[in-house]
């Protein structure tokens, strides 16, 4: 065991963090000083001895990944000494509009901020996937001589993030998978916002972690025992095949005269508390966000050798890449995120006439077809694998090679039923960077993990989400697994792109554009039942979000729009329709998202003025009246039973929506007057 | 322990409901007949040794609960064993439209299921609702010599629900909780739908639960070991203040040629296979649904005892009602499903020139003034009690006595950071009856509980969600606190009430109709920031879902609808635009829901056609168009500042709001022709 024995610098600047937690939240008016005047002493202990990042390049790919789970100012002050881009006046406009640091720290928004944390649980399971990606790419790339990718993973979290289900989740999965670098560091402040953890969190959280099988240890006097932070961490990392979890014993507010109770948590210290805290540890009394001239000179020295640990490691890439030219080659394409020249003709294209086919099947065979040519893709599934048909034949499984499973250079991940946990790890993996992940589930339990996607879509994570069995037609399982109220969710959700194609050609689509948006999430809403290749359908023409798919001559009597499996239901309507001697357009609108990212032109010209427009899915219709006149979907629940007798149930036959066309053509010519798009807004 | 060997009859029951389980699902050809051949013999030694229920009054208060929360056709096999209304013929019908047996139990809908079950994680944490309200209504109730409320809460559940976050989140509240009285079987069988469960699923769960406080046991051969299982039993009810977790070593699809793999998992046996199966317990092979005589016979015996059990309850709680004339009549009254009369007159009425005050702030005045009135009312937050204002001055907190920090008979419950786990046991203690309860988060991380929720909603469990800081109006958080697509995803739920008040007679008719809508959850959304008493609001109008707030004489030259914490920055536009002379009316819509329940007359009076109509609300606007010709609110993501600074950032102020009106009203005038309400559709 290393000594440790702190210098006298080393205690101002944890002083100095203190500080800047009770001015930073007593300027803003508003947020948490009590966790990082708490967790000052574990954070410059990791900071100044351990963690390995270069702050004037906050993106060098080798760097550990730091986490803070119970994301607070803590993050800002440290980013800030260190030189990261945030100055002392971003500190000061802590929590106002448009700052760099808003209330809780945000992935691409604040320089250094490696995941958005706040919402308790997500930042831990994130940190999970970090290592997760860390594992995978070190087993994909590493060379005898040549550790290139090789870092912890370090995450601060509190009682919150234990207390909710996705960490459990999280934590579970880190353990079976043996992620040795993951390094995590409990705040056991005994405090949350009802008060003592007492009343309601007395479970034996070592035990509960030994329990999924991680390496655990605990440290006394966290506010002030320096050495055993720094051994602590010392035994995690010769701890290599399991994750570990660090108990710090702290007294939240460390330093106010209101330590260690809930009125430090989540309100800003009084002015006398924060003039005594300053007298305490010989800072001007008065004077607000004062840093010593010799920690900014400390930090200094600490940025300067994460630089140095960049250049070193730059150096041996170099050396690597004369070795083994193939994986530099593939590896800093990776790192920078560039997808592979050409990688969008390998997606399947189909023609009428081919067979129908599920579009979870049809989603299998891109993902086939792409697999080799995109070797980022690191794919997974719920428990629902042969379900969700996520798995690639022949793929390996990511599994800890003494599991006899697998190996961490496996492609497939097994995430078990744990869909909160998944979407968490789902965007660790992709900010960790060099991975594009997808998971597979049923549609409707993506809102199981809806605290992750949200996450996803705001910090802009590429994530894909395979979610099949995509509405009643699942069928048999009934209206506890079929998603009524799930797409209008997503589609609100900013920065999220819901697909739901309808045959080949719209899922190949799908993928095209959801792989190419690198800063967007994407759900693909895949079907149970088989769909007929469309007349019309192009890969082209799909990848607009919305269009044509069936054009008629002259002025039409009604355009019927809709998504997925119930398109061709309508395609069957509208040719009922015609043999009436109605002109019916069709149009299939398999993302709302990106067919509302085109031109008012061209989405005028898919849904345009002079008939009018029905609406057709099997969803709650909530949210279709932006597309349309008239709308048909599901009133409410679905209903158990084989998917044909399902539809017919609910109307979603061509012989009724041709009924329905009908009433509504009929109305519109009573009504009289022009028929406007409804594209066509005020402002 | 009292020695336990199985009859020669009880073995036939147990080979009786793995035939029908095989049956059931071969004739559906589709369903799990795994789970119920492998805890057909649990299943037989709880149902015929242990479960207190009478099937000819499912309904009877004081019978044990029963939850399956791996939801499968045992379910159903048991329930028409005993005699529930479940016929042969239903069973037939498995997963078939409009049956009495959908693919999953619900709730609501067959007789003698206690709670929906399907989606993983559920039916478990139910059962913890359940328990709790058990411990809290015999705290309450429970006199010298009369145990009036005394059951068990059994429950069997997988290694899925083991898996699933919410859970983890309940299993450590029961823990905490103490809740002797839950047991819980653990159907340990090694595969799930990816397989072996050690391809993600190697944790040591009977530590865990250790860990969190259960009690924990171990039975092998669970397919056979019927004293094992009885004696399991019999341990766990001895031990009074812990929960316990029996886990159960099982083959899963016992007596199948495939036993023991993922084969049995979620697809029917084959024809001959069911065949070996018939002839290895001498049953007729090519008969299916066989039930012997004597089976039935026994089951028969087995409801008889229940019938005879309620028949004693009954008797003692009549003895009860003498020696207790309150406390019957108060219970029966609660058992009943009835609210006291008049409870309404409680509500706080509020005028004009009453002080601004935050919804959350008029929730808790609501609260604080039916509390009393409604004993049924069971409070609680997600680690948010001084932010969600959920608990009533001077309640008592639910807790183990143990702790010395309250007691069960108390009335307010500290759920910790686990919204999901929360949400599944408000659920659950709806469903137990007699109580009914609320749980406070913030409105963004009642997503968290999203698959809770549509649960409540499915099942018409009477749920309210306190759900406060409902905007981008809680400010400094920031965007990752701030809902802007949660809103339509909880409005597009049926059967889910989305209250947003926008003042103090619109609260407290929110909590009146959620009150009185004995079977439809509700989530109040509740703004941090204080919202002025408006002119026009009143209980009665409020609680028909929208109505004029803000009527003008003769016609309108624009009606704005709002909801909640914009009304009144409505009503400020409408004040700036009557200025310049424009009629505007203005309409207060605080409940889709409710509102869409009025008849289309009342509708159109609200809505009605003549002028355009412009909606404004601080969050997505998606779903808006279903009301309004023009729509205002959130593009994107909301901010972190203070609340005033992030309202104007987004144009949510008068003024702006007037900018728009203005915009509207000139568009339709050039537009020209009839402006027609949105509300009237084709069909």
């Amino acid at each position: 065991m290393v000594a440790f024995t702190p210098e006298p610098l080393d205690l101002k600047s944890i002083d100095t963090i203190r500080a800047l937690a009770a001015d930073v939240v007593a300027k803003a008016n508003s947020g948490h000083p009590g966790a990082p005047m708490g967790l000052a002493a574990a954070a410059h202990v990791l900071w100044s001895r351990f963690l390995k990042a270069n702050p004037k390049d906050s993106k060098w790919f080798a760097r550990d990944r730091f986490v803070l789970s119970n994301g607070c100012a803590l993050q800002y002050i440290i980013l800030h000494l260190l030189g990261y881009k945030l100055t002392l006046d971003d500190l000061k406009a802590f929590r106002q509009v448009d700052s760099k640091t808003p209330g809780h720290p945000e992935y691409h928004h604040t320089d250094g901020v490696e995941v958005t944390t706040g919402p308790l649980g997500q930042g831990f399971s994130n940190a999970v996937g970090f290592a997760i990606a860390e594992a995978h790419l070190a087993a994909t790339f590493n060379k005898e001589g040549f550790n290139i990718v090789d870092n912890y993973t370090y995450v601060f979290l509190g009682d919150g993030c234990l207390m909710e289900g996705v960490a459990s989740e999280a934590a579970s999965i880190a353990g079976h998978q043996r992620l040795g670098k993951l390094i995590a560091i409990y705040d056991d402040n005994h405090i949350t916002i009802d008060g003592d953890t007492n009343v309601a969190f007395t479970e034996d959280v070592l035990k509960r972690f030994e329990a999924y099988g991680w390496h655990v240890a605990e440290v006394k006097n966290g506010n002030s025992n320096y050495e055993g932070i720094y051994n602590a961490i010392i035994e995690a990392q010769k701890v290599k095949d399991k994750p570990s979890l660090i108990k710090l014993e702290t007294i939240i507010g460390y330093g106010s005269k209101q330590q260690g109770t809930h009125g430090v948590h989540g309100s800003p210290l009084k002015k006398d508390d924060i003039v005594q805290l300053k007298q305490a540890i010989g800072f001007p009394p008065e004077e607000s966000f004062f840093v010593p001239r010799e920690v900014y000179d400390l930090y200094g020295k600490i940025a300067e050798k994460g630089a140095f640990a960049q250049s070193k490691w730059e150096a041996l890439f170099v050396e690597y890449g004369k070795k083994f030219p193939n994986e530099y080659a593939e590896l800093s394409r990776r790192i920078k995120g560039e997808l592979p020249q050409g990688w969008e003709q390998k997606l399947p294209v189909y023609k009428v006439g081919d067979p129908a086919v599920a579009s979870r099947k049809l989603s299998e065979t891109v993902l086939t077809a792409i697999h080799g040519t995109l070797p980022e893709l690191f794919g997974g599934s719920a428990d629902l694998t042969g379900s969700n048909l996520t798995r690639v034949k022949n793929d390996v499984d990511f599994q800890p090679p003494s599991s006899g499973l697998g190996n961490h250079a496996g492609r497939y991940f097994r995430y078990g039923v744990r869909e909160h946990g998944m979407g968490a790890i789902l965007n660790g993996l992709s900010a960790y960077g060099a991975i594009l992940p997808y998971g597979g589930t049923f549609f409707n339990f993506v809102s199981y993990a809806a605290g992750a996607v949200r996450l996803a879509a705001l910090s802009g994570h590429q994530v894909i989400w395979v979610a099949t069995h995509d509405s009643i037609g699942l069928g048999e399982d009934g209206p506890t697994h079929q998603p009524v109220e799930t797409a209008i969710h997503f589609r609100a959700t900013p920065n999220l792109q819901v697909w739901r194609p309808a045959d080949g050609n719209e899922t190949s689509a799908a993928y095209l554009v959801a792989i190419n948006s690198r800063t967007t999430p994407s759900i693909l809403c895949l079907s149970r039942q088989n769909l007929p290749q469309l007349e019309g359908s192009t890969i082209a023409k799909a990848a607009k979000g919305g269009y044509v798919l069936h054009e008629v001559e002259g002025k039409e009597d009604l355009t019927i729009v809709s998504t997925g499996s119930e398109v061709s239901i309508v395609v069957e309507a509208a040719g009922k329709l015609s043999s009436d001697g109605l002109k019916i357009r069709v149009v299939s609108l398999p993302s709302w998202e990106i067919f509302d990212a085109q031109s008012q032109e061209y989405r005028l010209s898919v849904l345009r003025s002079g008939a009018p427009i029905l609406s057709v899915e099997a969803y709650s219709t909530i949210g279709w009246e932006r597309y349309s006149h008239e709308q048909f979907g599901l009133k409410g629940w679905g209903s158990s039973g084989p998917y044909d007798k399902v539809y017919a149930k609910f109307g979603l036959t061509g012989s009724n929506i041709a009924e329905l066309g009908k009433k509504t053509i009929e109305f519109y010519r009573k009504k009289g007057g022009e028929v406007v798009s409804p594209l066509i807004k005020a402002f």
